[in-house]
């Protein structure tokens, strides 16, 4: 079914833009690329200011997600505007001052667009993870999965009122992660490293073609809509993994899980099947959701349709 | 050249096996292998009397590498006989105890065999890391090799006097490591899984046979030797990484590396080459290497003569 055609739109130009790295500060690849930004002091990109962020440096110094707290997790606005007290985490301290530096959250003042910079442990590729609301990100991954082709780029959409977004891209107007796996945390591979890299590169070119006046066309995309979490089979009495992703299962993500497939296999060896509706997974055995009790996402393929845009003249 | 054919040896029983994993508390084949062994209370397989040992508790419980010093580098006689002080770190103090359970080191007490479980980020598929003059872990190693094709199986031998040997499985008499990857740490994948648990059945079948007085026949290894080690290239300045591995060296771990190949790229674009020798890389991107300031291995290609072994009878 072909959606209906939407009305044009235009929008003020993207003159401030955040890069930030570090958010989880053992994702090395968003790491290295702001550094090598920052030691370049590229500070103008064409007709973009732009502005390197390492997010979370006493995680990046000890090279793990986080020290206290998870960062990325703490730019819902009540967390935002809550008094910081001794015993705050430093997480929670930091999360207000990249606020104060880069938005504030919802504000005329807030950069205009933020790119936050991730790795997983999950086959994911490149995946971009954004507002399901927001047309000029709609725009950019497009532009990001056509000109990185046949590298797969995925997109996953997210629908949550801004004051309950928890996550850094939430505090500029317009935001998004860049997600590229797999790579162990804690090490840094260079064909990931050349792929975020690139993804980046293609976006800061769109807005540079967005601001010369160039209209692009609207259309549809396919992106994923989360559905639920689904967590290991674990021992009741100590919580202990029970079973490990299938290796069925395993690397798979973003393909299709009809009833029956496997999703487990347990240490004695019997299989966990998948059921109910067919569903597409994503972040699938991803390190550091062991501890969020997350073993993958379930989503549902959407199209959605976004407008023509071009830039808003003054 | 055929080697020189050797005498034949008669070893006494492997009576007594230690089977160790989560010596580092991140790797998590051996954490749940060793697990799954307690939970079956397994203390003896046939003529063997097994004990499952975790290794760094602390560690596994806060899933990282250690808590203030890596264990699997306490082990050397000197730091086992040291007074422990308050300041002690807690993995110092643990290796006492490893060792007044399975050792103590060089004494008859000692268990007659410690298999210790690690896991690798770097694309090593199953190493067997062992003495050089340790004929039976030879045959192992062999009967792994022979047994898991076409899996790759590779041998490491070390060469060090066993007071100088820092590593977990010099406690016993006749030790080696199963290192296994490439598995993110903290991450639990049923394909390493599956194939550390098949090494190791492979070493308890072969006991058995070694007990029941089959003669094991003398023969050739190919094993590597190590030569030296190379750091990634640094920004003098901060010590930190200005490039990655090259992809052509990524995941080429027991590739051979001639001189010009190309070892890294800078984050700039440059190639950085390798000169000298032509030598085989191993640990290539091990993530717990970049705190130790090494991006890989090198090492020589050797073949080692082993003599065939039966059981020594009383």
């Amino acid at each position: 079914m072909q959606a209906e055609r939407m009305e044009h739109v235009s929008f003020p130009p993207l003159s401030r833009v955040a890069i930030c790295g570090g958010t989880h500060g053992n994702e090395l690849s968003g790491v290295y690329i702001v550094r090598e930004m920052q030691k370049q002091q590229q500070d103008k990109v064409g007709s973009v200011s732009v502005i390197a962020v390492l997010s979370n440096p006493r995680a990046i110094d000890v090279c793990r997600r986080y020290t206290e707290t998870d960062l990325n997790r703490c730019f819902k606005s009540a967390l935002l505007s809550s008094p910081i007290t001794d015993s705050a985490p430093y997480e929670l301290r930091r999360a207000q001052e990249l606020n104060a530096q880069l938005g504030p959250k919802g504000s005329e003042n807030a950069v205009d667009l933020l790119v936050d910079l991730h790795n997983t442990t999950s086959n994911m590729g490149v995946t971009i993870i954004m507002d399901s609301k927001n047309h000029l990100t709609a725009h950019i991954f497009k532009y990001i999965q056509t000109n990185m082709a046949p590298v797969p780029v995925s997109g996953i959409v997210m629908d949550q009122p801004p004051s309950e977004s928890y996550s850094l891209d939430s505090v500029s107007k317009w935001g998004f992660s860049i997600e590229v796996g797999p790579q162990p945390h804690g090490v840094l591979r260079a064909d990931i490293f050349n792929m975020m890299k690139k993804a980046l590169d293609l976006t800061l070119e769109w807005i540079q073609k967005f601001h010369s006046g160039c209209t692009f066309e609207g259309g549809d995309m396919e992106a994923y809509g989360w559905v639920k979490s689904v967590d290991y089979p674990r021992d009741p009495l100590n919580g202990e993994l029970t079973a490990a992703i299938h290796p069925n299962l395993q690397d798979n993500d973003f393909k299709l899980l009809q009833p029956g497939d496997p999703l487990f296999l347990s240490f004695s060896g019997e299989t966990v099947k998948h059921e109910g509706e067919a569903l597409y997974p994503f972040f699938v055995n991803e390190c550091a959701y062991y501890e969020k009790k997350i073993a993958f996402h379930l989503a549902r393929k959407m199209t959605q349709t976004f407008p023509s845009v071009s830039v808003k003249r003054n």
